[in-house]
């Protein structure tokens, strides 16, 4: 049987288990010239939460559809052009057990490789962080630089890139000992706690030069008190904004500052999907692998085992107790 | 004697005549190595407001100081290296009838040039609209265009550069009669009346394929409107806010869109000061003033008589009541 996870109601507010529903499926049978893969490791991603909200760069996500995500698999079966029995694969495969599929689905990678990277360091998440530091946010050493939800998957990669860089990195997380975790661990110059204080006082405090370039993953207050402490001629990353997934939309508003503190600090705001980047890809990886094999990039995990616990592991990210990469084995 | 223009009070909602004060000060007098400069037309902006919000790219406007702004000027008296009586210069000298400078203040124009250009379509005005479509919009030919306050001084120039460069522009204005205008007059290929109907509705029913680049002089529910129908990609040139100047600012929100959108549309939003550019203003000029010379450009101008009624000319600017650039010959 296909065990899947289905969106069963879209949340209004802060998603639950109720709005998952598990169910077994027939296996999939590939037709002639596809191939069935089957899901080893699961990317939980604060976008499996977006997609529910409305139309992104994908469809609407409605009830009883699958949830999608990205996944690390292994082709089980085949007879699609380009690809064998034994490849290990990524690609947008679902929270499910398998997955059918041609080659145009799927990239292959390198099997010598731990999966957790590429579910992780070497895949989406270590290239967003990557592509959004240096092609979007265009760091240069001894830049100032902030990352919100540093202690994520995304910001705990693009924190260290820009430490590894030259800049002065400054996180801001949810929570001391998180905060903590970033400034022994990441060896971040500062990390700010949202979650008490003021954030824009914090902010500050933490910056006394201003802010070169900002990676904002999670939009709301955060941004509002990093657009206010840009220096000219500053750029603003936004790769995601995971504090805005779980709310009423219509709660929502924007920063206060935009535009007006746009134009008076010429500051560029840039939208980004890694997947504009994947011509650079290659090069990418090979960066990041060297920086792993040098000690100089930590990837960070926080593994989840068991299928039937995917859905409280995507609430748990959105509640921000993970550090590092969050994803499922199956 | 030097009449002068003061900021009577700070306006925390619309600016009205009693924010203003007119002062008879003495005739300035140049030291040696200065220049006495006698100003022959004040360029009348949204930034005058601007300012006396709190500090932007200059220091906060303050009760009892002299308003500053750009205007158009004679050097009537000189000891200032590099300036000679009847040279006709630009700078921010200020609503007054004298200044004293140096050389460092001002930008020597070609005499040959009629005024009004020079404090308009050849001035920070044109150069904004022209820097700002091309270097900061990075308009192509075939986009679908949106320009706000698109009757106003920038705006028409902007819009009118979008159009010579082969783009589809829309104009949003306020009123019908301003509306018509622009597309009559203008020639742009429709307009928006922001202030009947609905902006987001009738700016969507105006660009069937989307907006592929926004020319920001208002921020507010246009800019909204605006980001929500923004093409993947898509460009935002943030020239100002002047739907917001004239607001308390503790009533100021931002677009809810903003970051949300800017990812899911991978949108580049930057904010740009004219000054940025002037390393490339004598080649934008040549350019400016041939398209003027071939009856491509119109410059409209709504210009008031009499230095004693600058500060209206601001709160009728504010209004909107103008058509093109509003500037005061003193």
């Amino acid at each position: 049987m296909n065990r899947q996870w289905l969106l069963a109601g879209k949340p209004t507010g802060a998603a639950g288990v109720d709005h998952f529903r598990l169910i077994e499926a027939p296996d999939p049978v590939p037709e002639p010239g596809q191939a069935l893969v089957r899901n080893l490791l699961l990317s939980v991603d604060p976008a499996n939460r977006a997609w529910m909200q409305g139309k992104t760069y994908r469809g609407q996500l409605l009830p009883g559809d699958l949830i999608p995500g990205f996944a690390i698999g292994e082709v089980v079966e085949s007879t699609a052009s380009g690809l064998s029995r034994g490849d290990i694969v990524e690609g947008a495969l679902g929270w499910q057990d398998y997955a059918v599929i041609t080659s145009a689905d799927v990239t292959i990678r390198d099997r010598a490789l731990p999966l957790e990277h590429l579910a992780g360091v070497l895949g989406i998440t270590g290239l967003s962080a990557y592509f959004g530091m240096l092609e979007v946010a265009r760091i240069r050493a001894g830049d100032t630089v902030v990352v919100s939800a540093a202690g994520g998957a995304v910001g705990s990669i693009a924190s260290q890139i820009a430490k590894i860089n030259g800049c002065r990195v400054v996180g801001v997380a949810g929570g001391a000992e998180k905060c903590q975790w970033l400034t022994d661990k990441l060896r971040l110059d500062a990390a700010v706690n949202y979650k008490a204080g003021n954030v824009f006082h914090d902010l500050k405090a933490a910056c006394p030069a201003g802010i070169d370039a900002y990676f904002d993953n999670t939009g709301g207050d955060i941004l509002g008190a990093a657009l206010a402490l840009m220096n000219a001629h500053g750029r603003i990353a936004c790769c995601g904004n995971v504090s805005e997934y779980d709310l009423d939309q219509s709660a929502r508003t924007g920063p206060r500052g935009v535009p007006g503190l746009l134009v008076v600090k010429r500051v560029r705001m840039e939208g980004f999907l890694v997947s504009d980047f994947f011509h650079l890809r290659s090069s990418a990886e090979k960066v990041l692998r060297d920086w792993i094999a040098a000690g100089r990039l930590m990837a960070p995990l926080h593994l989840v085992e068991g299928f039937d616990k995917t859905p409280q592991a995507l609430i748990d990210l959105l509640a921000g107790i993970n550090r590092g990469k969050v994803m499922v084995r199956i």
